[in-house]
């Protein structure tokens, strides 16, 4: 079923209580067409949305319902912001002509070898993926009622590299990413690690070696586009910022590839793109300048002495990373103006 | 004039590559009534905004004129967000029923000597004062066309404690205000002193000892609530964060005035507002859960050892305290919704 | 027992996987006089050090003693940077010739009603106040075998105030503190309110309308300093930075007291401090400045308008604020050269 | 000239109103060989230092002398904090006894050609290196009168991959490193871009795409370790911190080298070395670990699936980056203890 503008969808939001799911009202608050129906959490169930987002001031006096599948049954939407694995078993309970978005990673990887190896437990299948700027994928959007959310990692990566693989100029087996992350990508979790007087002022990485969950996510985009397998070093960092990822991606170019060639496919990617932009030429991208909104902004610079092409793209990890990501692509799913609630810009300084 | 809520308003945005002029644009671009003219600036004239104002990706294009009465004229509505003492030259100029309205401060003290006193030039006038929520001036506002936007820290310490004087609860003698802000505050200009470098990791104070220039604008907006002259000791300070402001404002209630009658007038005050709020007991105010938004959120203390309430009170600077103040001023004058542009939720974490 | 400049002193340090705990060994580390003997904490032991304070880096491979009597005896001095109810057990037990010195609060009240009232426990007893720069307090340091260390609000806020009091200079009845902390100074403590994705970008109030712990501390303090009762309201807040204090202080002057009188007070009483700075006119104190140091900046400024000194301090919270403090008063104690091991500059930018 | 232990060495220090010089100062304020004579600046010649370094108590009422030969004669040990290009003129009027410590970029390269792509001037020379952990560079720094501290952003490269190219263990045509710097690595500048409000919540790349000056320094060392030319990828960033390198620096393996045999040349590289540290496997280098020290650490990783060796590692790109590694090679220059003045731990949290 396609809506129509003016519609109004009835939507619910599970995991309320955490960042993913914050966010995902912060637009949900400002959509047009919706109807923010039950909001839920699991360990918050019963607490007042202003004790726990007080941010959100237009639906302050909301209380949390418990997530189960009877509080978000009869909304058309259901947006799933839990952790890894719980998403597979509420989704199966759902009718099918619900619009189901899990911003977890449940339904993300279509190997499930690769789901097994990194998030050891069974593999719950594969959904279409959320990232519409990638080639053909706003079609697979369309009436959708599935929808996996892609990673904030995968979606600055792909974003910055995909135009070079699908326009085959890069070369497959050489493909280096680094990411610097602000902490909210780390979650609203209570550990001594992210707490303030440990991160302010402080760089550092994890899961270097590609350990990180976020690598067969990237390589299945990036081996998409290509239409053969590529392989990915990648390397996520953590930043002194609240929000936002800023990605260096590099990769060797193909014999004879011009600068011009490499500048022309990217303009050709995202010209049209709403919320994707290739910076003119002198400027690059900073995170605050995407913050709160649903934009990417990248710049691309061929490095002749190497051989290689370097992408920096930023995103807010909670916007277009999660929760805009999520939100355009249920605007593409019903039918309604994919920017519906999405027309930020960001907040700067 | 009044305008109906489906029509559609021009506006022009001058002093468009600082700070305050960057965010009413922000706010400009999500109002539904609204069609942004020129925008200009000074020395930047000719550039685009997108080299400037990177964060708003939705006017990126548009070139920034010459900041002149010519290019202004025209509009329904001029935003001057220039240095102080350059507004009142240039309203001068414009049409009588252009709503002008002025960020800076040269129409904000009814006091010709204290303006001689601390901005060191002749007084301009005063016109009315953008701040609905103080007791008459929503109505004041009601059809003006000339409006003087409040400094960032009088907003914060009016809305805190005009509630206390506008009812007779405080002693006028004995008001100590310390305000501490995020640097934006500061403005966009280069100096060695707000570098990162030097403002991350440090706090300090300035304007020490009564001499900020908000001084009197505070005094002045308690002593309009009192009804009698309010002395004022007020400090502000700089945190290292880009946007907000957190006020601590305290004065000795009256004599045998309870916990319950503060409450109560702070209530009244503000129950019915769409952006004061009084939290519930038990929760503190944090700048963060009004980033970005035109909201502003206060808790108050009753402390019976000294006698003294402490009000403390969040605002985003440039928001609330400028250009969400500016557009919900605007919307009064021309009779739409207060709130058109201004329903945003803050951008936490 | 006075020792010299040339003896080696074993000293053991608990909580030390903490943050006073660590600031205590990080100075230690560099203290000519020093030996490191038993670094114990509760449910770290058997930890390396180097994981849980990895700064630390010439005591990395040093392992956590379970914190117990047997561990910590032996040693001529015990640092003691326990929870709060924790120290009086211990130091019961320590011979009396150990020199015992208290991070925490369980010693610093005089007044055992105000200790149940604030802390809801039995009175522990009062030990001399590690803060030299008071009047007659070095002196009550030489040879004392039982020191409590002030809190780290109570050092800004009574090395501000006091030389006011102490000269009469001041009204007893109308003090107003506000001070901002970075939040290292709320422990390292996984709560999700102090995680960076929060804190970033963020202040907020605590504590608000005299329930802050520190005040009765600090009325103790300037009570003693006047010889009569001071009354303070004393308002903490939380900043976006790891470290550092900047106390707003603020008094009202006796009649007939000038600014030059004030100023006089202020430059007699830290003149010859090695620790305690009154800056010249014209610059103000910065927490950065300090940052890492034994010491502490002030500026004052009189505000004739409201009859009012204000004072803003800054120190670092876990150096002069407390580890430095610590090893200051051990030096007094000893008879060592009182900033043996003290001797750093700032960290900045 | 060896120095013993015992004797004291004068220092002048130039260029001491920026954040080089300053560092450079905090350090020699507790070097125990030192006397610090003449301290000079540019612009800010007569100032007191305690306005332009506030943090540096010790020396609060020096007065900048201006930087010319003859203030500069007559020490032992002068220090360079200039611009670039600013120190061979100089340098070539002080006697050949004066041992020199260059922190300016005008003696690093080898290479003419290089120099004058990167920096547009003539080629001043080449100095030794100022990085004793590198193989054989310690030695030729003993009795060495002229020093050319290396960059910071190399110090972290260089310690990061050097073992593995001097051990012929990684391919030289597919290095990338990517760094992130906090803020002060782009000096004490007054620039719109670099302010406070813009930097804080923001992370951003520049100089993409080779265009960095330290990319052939970078090179130089590794080729020199390799024994052949290496080619490097370097993408620098900026990240919303005062201070801190954390450089991400990968390379492909050698055909059919092992985990083992990587993580045992590192070991053997640094397993001496007083300020280098290949932490334990499972702890992440952070920047606020090293902040204020001369320490660098750093963890490796292999990655079987991209045959990639990731090394991230850790400085303090003021300390260890550049005054610390400037204190160092003056000691080991002038047969000192290394260590001397450089015995600080992290400043953490």
């Amino acid at each position: 079923m396609l809506y129509s503008g003016f519609m109004t969808i009835s939507v619910a939001v599970s995991g309320a209580s955490g960042y993913a799911g914050g966010e995902v009202l912060r637009l949900l608050a400002g959509h047009p067409n919706v109807t923010i129906g039950a909001i839920t959490a699991h360990s918050n169930a019963g607490s007042r949305l202003g004790e726990l987002q007080p941010h959100l001031h237009g639906l302050a006096s909301r209380i949390l319902e418990d997530t189960t599948v009877e509080n978000l049954s009869g909304h058309d939407v259901v947006f799933l912001a839990l952790p890894h694995g719980a998403s597979a078993e509420i989704a199966a309970q759902l009718p099918e002509g619900t619009v189901v978005i899990d911003a977890g990673a449940d339904h993300r990887l279509q190997d499930a070898a690769a789901w097994e190896k990194f998030y050891g437990s069974a593999h719950a299948g594969t959904w279409p993926y959320g990232l519409p700027e990638l080639p053909g994928q706003r079609e697979a959007l369309k009436g959708a009622t599935r929808i996996a959310v892609p990673g904030c990692y995968p979606t600055s990566a792909l974003l910055a590299l995909t135009p070079g693989f699908a326009n085959n100029l890069l070369l497959t087996d050489d493909v280096v990413i680094v990411s610097a992350s602000g902490t909210s990508g780390a979650g609203k979790a209570a550990k001594v690690n992210l707490i303030g007087a440990e991160v302010m002022g402080s760089m550092s990485p994890y899961g270097v070696g590609g350990g990180h969950r976020h690598t067969p996510e990237i390589e299945q985009g990036l081996s998409n586009a290509a239409g053969e397998p590529v392989t990915v070093s990648f390397t996520p960092t953590l930043v002194p910022m609240s929000r936002g990822i800023l990605t260096t991606a590099t990769a060797k170019v193909g014999h004879g590839v011009t600068e011009a060639e490499l500048r022309q496919a990217w303009t050709d990617a995202y010209d049209d793109e709403p919320f994707v932009h290739l910076l003119p030429e002198g400027q690059w991208p900073t995170t605050k300048s995407v913050q709160g909104s649903n934009h990417a902004v990248m710049q691309l610079a061929f490095d002749a002495h190497t051989g290689r092409v370097i992408v920096t793209c930023a995103i807010d990890n909670l916007t277009k990373g999660t929760a805009g990501g999520a939100v355009q692509s249920m605007n593409i799913a019903l039918g309604l103006d994919e920017t519906a609630g999405l027309n930020l810009q960001g907040v700067a300084p």
